[in-house]
Protein backbone atom coordinates (compact mmCIF):
# COMPACT_ATOMS: atom_id res chain seq x y z
CA UNK A 1 0.00 0.00 0.00
CA UNK A 2 1.72 3.25 -1.21
CA UNK A 3 1.87 5.84 1.79
CA UNK A 4 -0.45 8.90 1.35
CA UNK A 5 1.22 11.85 -0.22
CA UNK A 6 0.38 13.50 3.14
CA UNK A 7 2.49 11.03 4.80
CA UNK A 8 5.49 10.47 2.51
CA UNK A 9 6.26 14.48 2.25
CA UNK A 10 8.00 14.16 5.31
CA UNK A 11 10.40 11.20 3.89
CA UNK A 12 10.60 13.09 0.30
CA UNK A 13 12.06 16.51 2.19
CA UNK A 14 14.69 14.03 3.77
CA UNK A 15 15.36 13.15 0.39
CA UNK A 16 16.90 16.11 0.09
CA UNK A 17 17.96 17.66 3.48
CA UNK A 18 19.77 14.42 4.40
CA UNK A 19 21.42 13.22 1.04
CA UNK A 20 25.12 15.19 1.71
CA UNK A 21 25.84 15.25 -1.90
CA UNK A 22 21.97 17.39 -3.10
CA UNK A 23 22.86 19.11 0.29
CA UNK A 24 26.01 20.35 -1.28
CA UNK A 25 25.48 20.90 -5.09
CA UNK A 26 22.52 23.16 -3.44
CA UNK A 27 19.23 20.98 -5.02
CA UNK A 28 16.28 22.72 -3.91
CA UNK A 29 12.63 20.68 -3.61
CA UNK A 30 10.28 23.06 -5.28
CA UNK A 31 7.33 20.71 -5.27
CA UNK A 32 5.95 17.10 -5.23
CA UNK A 33 3.13 15.19 -5.78
CA UNK A 34 2.36 11.57 -6.63
CA UNK A 35 4.72 10.54 -9.39
CA UNK A 36 5.97 14.06 -9.95
CA UNK A 37 8.65 16.30 -8.89
CA UNK A 38 10.00 19.47 -9.56
CA UNK A 39 13.62 20.98 -8.13
CA UNK A 40 15.79 24.35 -8.92
CA UNK A 41 19.20 24.98 -8.81
CA UNK A 42 21.04 28.32 -8.55
CA UNK A 43 24.06 27.76 -10.99
CA UNK A 44 27.77 28.69 -9.12
CA UNK A 45 31.19 28.61 -10.32
CA UNK A 46 31.62 25.22 -8.81
CA UNK A 47 29.18 23.63 -11.48
CA UNK A 48 31.33 24.44 -14.08
CA UNK A 49 33.45 22.18 -16.45
CA UNK A 50 36.26 23.66 -17.29
CA UNK A 51 35.06 25.51 -20.22
CA UNK A 52 32.46 27.53 -18.68
CA UNK A 53 29.17 25.34 -19.19
CA UNK A 54 27.85 23.45 -16.36
CA UNK A 55 29.16 20.17 -15.57
CA UNK A 56 27.42 17.08 -17.27
CA UNK A 57 27.64 15.13 -13.92
CA UNK A 58 25.44 18.48 -12.50
CA UNK A 59 23.08 18.19 -15.10
CA UNK A 60 22.86 14.10 -14.83
CA UNK A 61 22.78 14.19 -10.87
CA UNK A 62 20.05 17.33 -11.05
CA UNK A 63 18.16 14.92 -13.85
CA UNK A 64 18.47 11.69 -11.91
CA UNK A 65 17.89 13.48 -8.46
CA UNK A 66 14.09 14.76 -9.40
CA UNK A 67 13.38 11.23 -11.06
CA UNK A 68 14.41 9.80 -8.31
CA UNK A 69 12.42 11.86 -5.78
CA UNK A 70 9.26 11.74 -8.33
CA UNK A 71 9.24 7.71 -7.85
CA UNK A 72 9.84 7.85 -3.95
CA UNK A 73 6.38 9.50 -4.18
CA UNK A 74 4.86 6.27 -4.49
CA UNK A 75 6.79 3.26 -2.93
CA UNK A 76 5.03 2.56 0.81
CA UNK A 77 6.76 3.52 3.93
CA UNK A 78 10.07 1.21 5.04
CA UNK A 79 10.64 1.13 1.16
CA UNK A 80 13.58 2.89 -0.93
CA UNK A 81 14.04 3.79 -4.35
CA UNK A 82 18.02 2.99 -6.13
CA UNK A 83 18.61 4.28 -9.90
CA UNK A 84 19.60 1.48 -11.92
CA UNK A 85 19.57 2.68 -15.08
CA UNK A 86 20.65 6.36 -16.12
CA UNK A 87 19.89 7.55 -19.76
CA UNK A 88 20.92 11.20 -20.43
CA UNK A 89 20.53 13.58 -23.80
CA UNK A 90 22.65 16.33 -23.27
CA UNK A 91 21.33 18.63 -25.98
CA UNK A 92 22.99 21.77 -25.45
CA UNK A 93 25.76 22.97 -23.52
CA UNK A 94 24.16 24.54 -20.18
CA UNK A 95 25.28 28.42 -19.09
CA UNK A 96 23.12 30.49 -17.12
CA UNK A 97 21.86 31.18 -13.17
CA UNK A 98 19.60 28.97 -12.34
CA UNK A 99 18.80 25.44 -13.21
CA UNK A 100 15.14 23.79 -13.25
CA UNK A 101 14.03 19.97 -13.67
CA UNK A 102 11.17 18.26 -13.45
CA UNK A 103 10.20 14.51 -13.60
CA UNK A 104 7.35 12.34 -13.59
CA UNK A 105 6.94 8.16 -13.38
CA UNK A 106 6.18 6.74 -16.65
CA UNK A 107 5.29 3.70 -15.19
CA UNK A 108 5.09 2.42 -11.32
CA UNK A 109 5.50 -1.61 -10.87
CA UNK A 110 6.26 -3.37 -7.95
CA UNK A 111 9.82 -4.14 -8.22
CA UNK A 112 10.84 -1.30 -10.93
CA UNK A 113 10.01 2.59 -11.74
CA UNK A 114 10.28 3.98 -14.72
CA UNK A 115 10.67 7.67 -14.93
CA UNK A 116 11.59 10.81 -16.74
CA UNK A 117 13.10 13.75 -16.35
CA UNK A 118 14.13 17.31 -18.01
CA UNK A 119 16.23 19.77 -17.09
CA UNK A 120 15.93 23.89 -18.15
CA UNK A 121 18.48 25.99 -17.85
CA UNK A 122 17.22 29.91 -17.28
CA UNK A 123 19.61 32.81 -18.59
CA UNK A 124 19.89 36.15 -17.35
CA UNK A 125 17.18 37.35 -19.06
CA UNK A 126 14.86 34.79 -17.77
CA UNK A 127 14.37 32.50 -20.88
CA UNK A 128 14.38 28.87 -20.11
CA UNK A 129 16.00 26.29 -22.63
CA UNK A 130 15.59 22.84 -22.54
CA UNK A 131 18.98 21.41 -22.55
CA UNK A 132 18.78 17.79 -20.65
CA UNK A 133 16.10 14.81 -21.09
CA UNK A 134 16.61 12.05 -19.39
CA UNK A 135 14.84 8.56 -18.47
CA UNK A 136 15.46 6.43 -14.96
CA UNK A 137 14.46 3.78 -13.90
CA UNK A 138 14.56 2.62 -9.70
CA UNK A 139 14.48 -0.37 -8.66
CA UNK A 140 12.53 -0.55 -5.70
CA UNK A 141 13.93 -2.15 -2.24
CA UNK A 142 12.66 -2.96 0.90
CA UNK A 143 14.42 -3.60 4.19
CA UNK A 144 16.30 -1.05 6.37
CA UNK A 145 17.25 2.14 4.31
CA UNK B 1 45.64 15.95 -37.02
CA UNK B 2 45.54 14.73 -34.12
CA UNK B 3 47.95 16.40 -30.99
CA UNK B 4 50.66 13.59 -29.78
CA UNK B 5 50.35 12.12 -26.39
CA UNK B 6 53.02 14.61 -25.36
CA UNK B 7 51.55 18.03 -26.40
CA UNK B 8 48.14 16.90 -25.20
CA UNK B 9 49.41 15.49 -21.90
CA UNK B 10 48.82 19.28 -20.67
CA UNK B 11 44.97 20.02 -22.05
CA UNK B 12 44.44 16.91 -20.40
CA UNK B 13 46.06 18.01 -17.09
CA UNK B 14 44.01 21.01 -17.50
CA UNK B 15 40.59 19.45 -17.76
CA UNK B 16 40.97 18.36 -14.53
CA UNK B 17 42.67 21.00 -12.37
CA UNK B 18 40.75 23.82 -14.43
CA UNK B 19 37.12 22.08 -14.20
CA UNK B 20 35.51 23.41 -10.30
CA UNK B 21 33.13 20.70 -10.55
CA UNK B 22 35.68 17.79 -10.93
CA UNK B 23 38.23 19.71 -8.50
CA UNK B 24 35.22 20.37 -5.51
CA UNK B 25 34.19 16.60 -6.06
CA UNK B 26 38.02 15.55 -5.61
CA UNK B 27 38.69 13.19 -8.94
CA UNK B 28 42.23 12.85 -9.83
CA UNK B 29 43.55 11.68 -13.15
CA UNK B 30 45.76 8.60 -13.11
CA UNK B 31 47.41 8.18 -15.87
CA UNK B 32 46.46 8.81 -19.64
CA UNK B 33 47.37 7.18 -23.01
CA UNK B 34 45.62 7.51 -25.98
CA UNK B 35 42.12 6.90 -26.16
CA UNK B 36 42.76 5.87 -22.76
CA UNK B 37 42.11 7.12 -18.91
CA UNK B 38 42.29 6.14 -15.52
CA UNK B 39 41.12 8.20 -12.36
CA UNK B 40 40.79 7.74 -8.72
CA UNK B 41 38.64 9.52 -6.24
CA UNK B 42 39.03 9.27 -2.19
CA UNK B 43 35.24 8.92 -0.81
CA UNK B 44 33.79 11.21 1.81
CA UNK B 45 30.56 11.92 3.23
CA UNK B 46 29.78 14.52 0.86
CA UNK B 47 29.52 11.89 -1.65
CA UNK B 48 26.75 9.98 -0.18
CA UNK B 49 22.96 10.20 -1.44
CA UNK B 50 20.71 9.53 1.75
CA UNK B 51 20.88 5.90 3.08
CA UNK B 52 24.89 6.20 3.19
CA UNK B 53 25.70 4.74 -0.52
CA UNK B 54 27.77 6.87 -3.27
CA UNK B 55 25.22 8.94 -4.67
CA UNK B 56 24.35 7.72 -8.48
CA UNK B 57 25.72 11.86 -9.36
CA UNK B 58 28.90 11.11 -8.01
CA UNK B 59 28.82 7.55 -9.97
CA UNK B 60 28.02 9.35 -13.35
CA UNK B 61 30.45 12.47 -13.20
CA UNK B 62 33.20 10.05 -12.54
CA UNK B 63 32.03 7.45 -15.69
CA UNK B 64 31.76 10.54 -17.71
CA UNK B 65 34.58 12.79 -16.67
CA UNK B 66 36.97 9.64 -17.31
CA UNK B 67 35.26 9.13 -20.72
CA UNK B 68 35.48 12.28 -21.76
CA UNK B 69 39.73 11.99 -20.70
CA UNK B 70 39.98 9.72 -22.71
CA UNK B 71 38.03 10.95 -25.81
CA UNK B 72 39.69 14.63 -25.27
CA UNK B 73 43.53 12.87 -25.56
CA UNK B 74 42.93 12.14 -29.15
CA UNK B 75 41.35 15.29 -30.45
CA UNK B 76 43.76 17.99 -32.21
CA UNK B 77 44.70 21.26 -30.42
CA UNK B 78 41.73 23.74 -30.40
CA UNK B 79 38.91 21.21 -30.23
CA UNK B 80 37.24 20.29 -27.41
CA UNK B 81 34.46 17.26 -26.89
CA UNK B 82 30.80 17.46 -25.04
CA UNK B 83 28.87 14.69 -23.66
CA UNK B 84 25.75 14.57 -25.79
CA UNK B 85 24.55 10.66 -24.92
CA UNK B 86 25.38 9.33 -21.82
CA UNK B 87 24.09 5.79 -20.30
CA UNK B 88 24.71 4.23 -17.02
CA UNK B 89 24.35 0.50 -15.46
CA UNK B 90 24.22 1.05 -11.91
CA UNK B 91 24.30 -2.13 -10.59
CA UNK B 92 25.63 -2.50 -7.37
CA UNK B 93 25.20 -0.20 -4.66
CA UNK B 94 28.03 1.66 -3.54
CA UNK B 95 29.62 1.74 -0.32
CA UNK B 96 33.66 1.76 0.10
CA UNK B 97 37.24 4.13 0.54
CA UNK B 98 37.70 4.34 -3.18
CA UNK B 99 36.48 4.82 -6.68
CA UNK B 100 38.43 3.88 -9.18
CA UNK B 101 37.62 4.43 -13.26
CA UNK B 102 38.95 3.10 -16.55
CA UNK B 103 38.02 4.71 -19.80
CA UNK B 104 38.41 3.72 -23.18
CA UNK B 105 37.50 4.98 -27.12
CA UNK B 106 35.96 2.13 -29.20
CA UNK B 107 35.30 4.52 -31.93
CA UNK B 108 36.69 7.76 -32.92
CA UNK B 109 35.46 9.59 -35.36
CA UNK B 110 35.75 13.01 -36.73
CA UNK B 111 32.59 14.56 -35.02
CA UNK B 112 31.46 11.82 -32.36
CA UNK B 113 33.74 9.73 -30.59
CA UNK B 114 32.17 6.64 -28.73
CA UNK B 115 33.11 5.28 -24.89
CA UNK B 116 32.58 3.12 -22.77
CA UNK B 117 33.77 3.70 -18.87
CA UNK B 118 33.91 1.54 -15.76
CA UNK B 119 33.53 2.44 -12.14
CA UNK B 120 35.16 0.17 -8.98
CA UNK B 121 34.57 0.94 -5.47
CA UNK B 122 37.18 -0.15 -3.18
CA UNK B 123 36.37 -1.02 -0.11
CA UNK B 124 38.08 -1.22 3.61
CA UNK B 125 39.65 -4.98 2.86
CA UNK B 126 41.17 -3.48 -0.88
CA UNK B 127 38.82 -5.49 -2.36
CA UNK B 128 37.44 -3.95 -5.40
CA UNK B 129 33.60 -4.32 -6.84
CA UNK B 130 32.44 -2.91 -10.43
CA UNK B 131 29.59 -0.87 -9.57
CA UNK B 132 28.99 0.64 -12.75
CA UNK B 133 28.87 0.25 -16.53
CA UNK B 134 28.75 3.15 -18.49
CA UNK B 135 28.91 4.33 -22.30
CA UNK B 136 29.42 7.80 -23.28
CA UNK B 137 29.49 9.71 -26.55
CA UNK B 138 30.97 12.81 -27.24
CA UNK B 139 30.68 15.53 -29.65
CA UNK B 140 33.52 17.23 -31.12
CA UNK B 141 33.46 20.88 -31.14
CA UNK B 142 36.08 23.15 -32.84
CA UNK B 143 36.46 26.77 -31.95
CA UNK B 144 37.67 28.87 -28.93
CA UNK B 145 37.15 26.22 -25.69
CA UNK C 1 17.45 25.43 -45.72
CA UNK C 2 15.54 22.90 -44.42
CA UNK C 3 13.00 21.40 -47.52
CA UNK C 4 9.47 22.49 -47.05
CA UNK C 5 7.27 20.06 -45.22
CA UNK C 6 5.31 19.81 -48.78
CA UNK C 7 8.47 19.16 -50.64
CA UNK C 8 9.67 16.81 -47.71
CA UNK C 9 6.63 14.71 -47.95
CA UNK C 10 7.57 12.30 -50.91
CA UNK C 11 10.61 11.83 -49.13
CA UNK C 12 9.22 10.43 -45.91
CA UNK C 13 7.30 8.09 -47.85
CA UNK C 14 10.49 6.80 -49.22
CA UNK C 15 12.15 5.71 -45.67
CA UNK C 16 9.20 2.89 -45.24
CA UNK C 17 8.61 2.30 -48.74
CA UNK C 18 11.86 2.15 -49.38
CA UNK C 19 13.53 0.30 -46.71
CA UNK C 20 13.19 -3.56 -46.94
CA UNK C 21 13.04 -4.34 -43.56
CA UNK C 22 10.63 -1.93 -42.64
CA UNK C 23 8.73 -2.82 -44.71
CA UNK C 24 8.75 -6.88 -43.80
CA UNK C 25 8.38 -5.56 -40.30
CA UNK C 26 4.52 -3.89 -41.46
CA UNK C 27 5.43 -0.38 -40.23
CA UNK C 28 2.74 2.01 -41.83
CA UNK C 29 3.37 5.98 -41.87
CA UNK C 30 0.20 7.21 -40.22
CA UNK C 31 1.09 10.93 -40.72
CA UNK C 32 4.04 13.12 -40.63
CA UNK C 33 4.59 17.17 -39.57
CA UNK C 34 7.87 19.34 -38.86
CA UNK C 35 9.48 17.45 -36.17
CA UNK C 36 6.64 14.78 -35.36
CA UNK C 37 5.62 11.14 -36.66
CA UNK C 38 2.83 8.48 -36.00
CA UNK C 39 2.99 4.91 -37.02
CA UNK C 40 1.41 1.50 -37.00
CA UNK C 41 2.05 -1.98 -36.76
CA UNK C 42 -0.71 -4.50 -36.97
CA UNK C 43 0.84 -7.63 -34.86
CA UNK C 44 1.14 -10.71 -35.93
CA UNK C 45 2.98 -13.76 -34.58
CA UNK C 46 5.95 -13.13 -36.45
CA UNK C 47 6.87 -10.42 -33.94
CA UNK C 48 6.88 -12.36 -31.17
CA UNK C 49 9.55 -13.70 -28.75
CA UNK C 50 9.55 -17.41 -27.52
CA UNK C 51 6.79 -16.47 -24.78
CA UNK C 52 4.21 -15.09 -26.96
CA UNK C 53 5.27 -11.11 -25.99
CA UNK C 54 6.37 -8.79 -29.24
CA UNK C 55 9.71 -9.16 -29.57
CA UNK C 56 11.95 -6.45 -27.51
CA UNK C 57 13.74 -6.03 -31.13
CA UNK C 58 10.46 -5.11 -32.87
CA UNK C 59 9.18 -2.17 -29.92
CA UNK C 60 12.80 -1.00 -30.41
CA UNK C 61 12.80 -1.22 -34.44
CA UNK C 62 9.45 0.34 -34.34
CA UNK C 63 10.39 3.26 -31.71
CA UNK C 64 13.62 3.56 -33.84
CA UNK C 65 12.35 4.29 -37.25
CA UNK C 66 9.59 6.37 -36.19
CA UNK C 67 12.15 8.82 -34.44
CA UNK C 68 14.15 8.92 -37.40
CA UNK C 69 11.03 9.55 -39.51
CA UNK C 70 10.32 12.42 -37.01
CA UNK C 71 13.94 13.52 -37.61
CA UNK C 72 14.18 13.18 -41.48
CA UNK C 73 11.00 15.52 -41.57
CA UNK C 74 13.63 18.77 -40.74
CA UNK C 75 16.37 18.39 -43.01
CA UNK C 76 17.34 19.52 -46.03
CA UNK C 77 17.24 18.02 -49.55
CA UNK C 78 20.42 16.08 -50.28
CA UNK C 79 20.54 15.20 -46.58
CA UNK C 80 19.84 12.46 -44.49
CA UNK C 81 19.80 10.95 -40.91
CA UNK C 82 21.35 8.15 -39.21
CA UNK C 83 20.51 6.86 -35.80
CA UNK C 84 23.60 6.69 -33.10
CA UNK C 85 22.07 6.66 -29.62
CA UNK C 86 19.39 4.47 -28.75
CA UNK C 87 17.68 4.29 -25.46
CA UNK C 88 15.06 2.07 -24.39
CA UNK C 89 12.45 1.26 -21.76
CA UNK C 90 10.29 -1.59 -22.19
CA UNK C 91 7.45 -0.78 -19.35
CA UNK C 92 5.44 -3.82 -19.79
CA UNK C 93 5.67 -6.90 -21.58
CA UNK C 94 3.61 -6.21 -24.72
CA UNK C 95 1.17 -8.11 -26.45
CA UNK C 96 -2.07 -7.13 -28.45
CA UNK C 97 -3.17 -6.43 -31.56
CA UNK C 98 -1.76 -3.27 -32.89
CA UNK C 99 1.42 -1.24 -31.63
CA UNK C 100 1.00 2.60 -32.43
CA UNK C 101 3.72 5.03 -31.78
CA UNK C 102 4.32 8.80 -31.94
CA UNK C 103 7.52 10.31 -32.30
CA UNK C 104 8.69 14.28 -31.49
CA UNK C 105 11.92 16.21 -32.30
CA UNK C 106 13.42 17.67 -28.78
CA UNK C 107 15.99 19.77 -30.43
CA UNK C 108 17.27 20.05 -33.73
CA UNK C 109 20.70 21.14 -34.35
CA UNK C 110 23.20 21.19 -37.49
CA UNK C 111 24.94 17.75 -36.88
CA UNK C 112 22.69 16.36 -34.29
CA UNK C 113 18.77 16.04 -33.92
CA UNK C 114 17.66 14.46 -30.53
CA UNK C 115 14.58 13.02 -30.41
CA UNK C 116 11.86 10.89 -28.51
CA UNK C 117 9.50 8.24 -29.20
CA UNK C 118 6.37 6.11 -27.47
CA UNK C 119 5.12 2.87 -28.20
CA UNK C 120 1.32 2.20 -27.47
CA UNK C 121 -0.27 -1.49 -27.36
CA UNK C 122 -4.00 -2.10 -28.45
CA UNK C 123 -5.78 -4.77 -27.03
CA UNK C 124 -8.54 -6.92 -28.09
CA UNK C 125 -10.65 -4.27 -26.60
CA UNK C 126 -8.65 -1.42 -27.82
CA UNK C 127 -7.49 -0.33 -24.73
CA UNK C 128 -4.29 1.26 -25.40
CA UNK C 129 -0.98 0.89 -22.75
CA UNK C 130 1.98 2.60 -22.88
CA UNK C 131 4.73 -0.11 -22.82
CA UNK C 132 8.05 1.74 -24.24
CA UNK C 133 9.20 4.86 -24.15
CA UNK C 134 12.84 6.00 -26.30
CA UNK C 135 15.25 8.42 -26.80
CA UNK C 136 16.70 8.40 -30.60
CA UNK C 137 19.73 10.59 -30.88
CA UNK C 138 20.12 11.03 -34.92
CA UNK C 139 23.57 12.02 -36.97
CA UNK C 140 22.64 14.61 -39.52
CA UNK C 141 24.86 13.03 -42.70
CA UNK C 142 25.21 14.98 -45.96
CA UNK C 143 25.97 13.36 -49.51
CA UNK C 144 24.45 10.76 -51.83
CA UNK C 145 22.22 9.20 -49.97
CA UNK D 1 19.74 -22.41 -8.08
CA UNK D 2 20.71 -21.83 -11.28
CA UNK D 3 20.21 -24.75 -13.69
CA UNK D 4 23.56 -26.35 -14.83
CA UNK D 5 24.84 -25.19 -18.11
CA UNK D 6 24.05 -28.71 -19.35
CA UNK D 7 20.49 -28.64 -18.10
CA UNK D 8 19.83 -24.86 -19.54
CA UNK D 9 21.28 -25.82 -23.24
CA UNK D 10 17.89 -27.26 -24.26
CA UNK D 11 16.06 -24.16 -23.16
CA UNK D 12 19.11 -21.88 -24.74
CA UNK D 13 18.41 -23.48 -27.70
CA UNK D 14 14.70 -23.13 -27.13
CA UNK D 15 15.30 -19.33 -27.64
CA UNK D 16 16.59 -18.76 -30.91
CA UNK D 17 13.83 -22.05 -32.11
CA UNK D 18 10.66 -21.26 -30.72
CA UNK D 19 10.97 -17.10 -31.09
CA UNK D 20 8.98 -16.18 -34.27
CA UNK D 21 11.12 -12.98 -34.57
CA UNK D 22 14.40 -14.21 -34.37
CA UNK D 23 13.49 -17.31 -36.55
CA UNK D 24 12.42 -15.06 -39.27
CA UNK D 25 15.61 -12.58 -38.97
CA UNK D 26 17.59 -15.28 -39.53
CA UNK D 27 19.81 -14.87 -35.98
CA UNK D 28 21.53 -18.09 -35.35
CA UNK D 29 23.09 -19.45 -32.00
CA UNK D 30 27.02 -20.13 -32.54
CA UNK D 31 27.70 -20.74 -28.65
CA UNK D 32 26.65 -20.34 -24.88
CA UNK D 33 28.77 -20.67 -21.93
CA UNK D 34 27.49 -19.71 -18.15
CA UNK D 35 27.09 -15.46 -18.61
CA UNK D 36 28.03 -15.55 -22.08
CA UNK D 37 26.75 -15.86 -25.81
CA UNK D 38 27.79 -15.66 -29.64
CA UNK D 39 25.32 -15.95 -32.32
CA UNK D 40 25.89 -14.65 -36.03
CA UNK D 41 23.52 -13.53 -38.69
CA UNK D 42 23.83 -13.58 -42.69
CA UNK D 43 23.03 -10.25 -44.04
CA UNK D 44 20.47 -9.85 -47.15
CA UNK D 45 18.55 -7.35 -48.44
CA UNK D 46 15.42 -7.71 -46.48
CA UNK D 47 17.59 -6.53 -42.95
CA UNK D 48 18.44 -2.78 -44.69
CA UNK D 49 17.13 0.60 -44.58
CA UNK D 50 16.46 2.90 -47.36
CA UNK D 51 19.96 3.58 -47.56
CA UNK D 52 21.44 0.42 -47.87
CA UNK D 53 23.02 -0.56 -44.56
CA UNK D 54 21.69 -2.82 -42.24
CA UNK D 55 18.62 -0.87 -39.99
CA UNK D 56 19.28 -0.23 -36.45
CA UNK D 57 16.89 -2.30 -35.63
CA UNK D 58 18.09 -5.53 -36.86
CA UNK D 59 21.14 -4.53 -35.01
CA UNK D 60 19.63 -3.46 -31.68
CA UNK D 61 17.35 -6.90 -32.06
CA UNK D 62 20.82 -8.99 -32.17
CA UNK D 63 22.34 -6.97 -29.91
CA UNK D 64 19.72 -7.46 -27.42
CA UNK D 65 18.89 -11.22 -28.26
CA UNK D 66 22.38 -11.87 -27.55
CA UNK D 67 22.49 -10.40 -24.57
CA UNK D 68 19.59 -11.97 -23.33
CA UNK D 69 20.44 -15.29 -24.17
CA UNK D 70 23.78 -15.04 -22.50
CA UNK D 71 21.20 -13.67 -19.38
CA UNK D 72 18.55 -16.82 -19.80
CA UNK D 73 22.58 -18.80 -19.25
CA UNK D 74 22.44 -18.09 -15.54
CA UNK D 75 18.77 -18.34 -14.09
CA UNK D 76 17.10 -21.20 -12.99
CA UNK D 77 14.58 -23.73 -14.18
CA UNK D 78 11.02 -21.53 -14.51
CA UNK D 79 12.57 -18.71 -14.75
CA UNK D 80 12.64 -16.01 -17.96
CA UNK D 81 14.19 -12.91 -18.56
CA UNK D 82 12.68 -9.85 -20.10
CA UNK D 83 14.88 -6.99 -21.61
CA UNK D 84 13.82 -3.86 -19.61
CA UNK D 85 16.52 -1.13 -20.35
CA UNK D 86 18.46 -1.21 -23.72
CA UNK D 87 20.95 1.34 -24.48
CA UNK D 88 22.77 1.04 -27.60
CA UNK D 89 25.50 3.04 -29.74
CA UNK D 90 25.51 2.73 -33.69
CA UNK D 91 28.74 3.40 -33.93
CA UNK D 92 29.32 2.96 -37.93
CA UNK D 93 26.86 2.75 -40.64
CA UNK D 94 26.88 -1.49 -41.28
CA UNK D 95 27.45 -2.77 -45.05
CA UNK D 96 28.41 -6.51 -45.51
CA UNK D 97 27.60 -9.96 -45.57
CA UNK D 98 27.17 -11.29 -42.03
CA UNK D 99 26.83 -9.67 -38.35
CA UNK D 100 28.76 -11.46 -35.22
CA UNK D 101 27.53 -11.11 -32.09
CA UNK D 102 28.94 -11.43 -28.68
CA UNK D 103 27.40 -11.26 -24.97
CA UNK D 104 28.34 -11.32 -21.51
CA UNK D 105 26.89 -10.90 -17.90
CA UNK D 106 28.82 -7.84 -16.36
CA UNK D 107 25.93 -8.92 -13.05
CA UNK D 108 23.72 -11.28 -12.20
CA UNK D 109 21.06 -10.05 -9.29
CA UNK D 110 18.00 -11.82 -7.96
CA UNK D 111 16.19 -9.60 -9.85
CA UNK D 112 18.03 -7.75 -11.97
CA UNK D 113 21.11 -9.55 -14.88
CA UNK D 114 23.21 -6.06 -16.13
CA UNK D 115 25.09 -7.51 -19.59
CA UNK D 116 26.92 -5.77 -22.18
CA UNK D 117 27.28 -7.11 -26.18
CA UNK D 118 28.73 -5.94 -29.69
CA UNK D 119 28.02 -6.69 -32.99
CA UNK D 120 31.15 -6.88 -35.56
CA UNK D 121 30.51 -6.59 -39.11
CA UNK D 122 32.16 -8.79 -41.52
CA UNK D 123 32.70 -7.37 -44.88
CA UNK D 124 33.89 -9.44 -48.26
CA UNK D 125 37.35 -9.70 -47.27
CA UNK D 126 36.67 -10.83 -43.71
CA UNK D 127 37.37 -8.06 -41.82
CA UNK D 128 35.42 -7.56 -39.17
CA UNK D 129 34.43 -3.82 -37.65
CA UNK D 130 32.84 -3.30 -34.45
CA UNK D 131 29.60 -1.16 -35.52
CA UNK D 132 27.42 -1.92 -32.00
CA UNK D 133 27.98 -1.34 -27.99
CA UNK D 134 25.22 -1.90 -26.35
CA UNK D 135 23.72 -2.62 -22.67
CA UNK D 136 20.70 -4.81 -22.29
CA UNK D 137 19.24 -5.12 -18.66
CA UNK D 138 17.48 -7.94 -17.85
CA UNK D 139 14.54 -8.83 -15.46
CA UNK D 140 14.27 -12.02 -13.82
CA UNK D 141 10.73 -13.62 -14.13
CA UNK D 142 9.24 -16.27 -12.57
CA UNK D 143 6.20 -18.41 -13.33
CA UNK D 144 4.44 -20.12 -16.06
CA UNK D 145 6.79 -18.73 -19.16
Amino acid sequence: MPASPVENRAEIERLFTSAPFIKDLGLKLVDVAPGECTTTLALAKRHQQQDGYVHAGVLTTVADHTAGTAGASQIAAGQYVLSTDIKVCLMRAARGIKLHSRARVLKSGRRLIFTESEVFCEDERQEHTLVVKAMVTLAVVSGPS
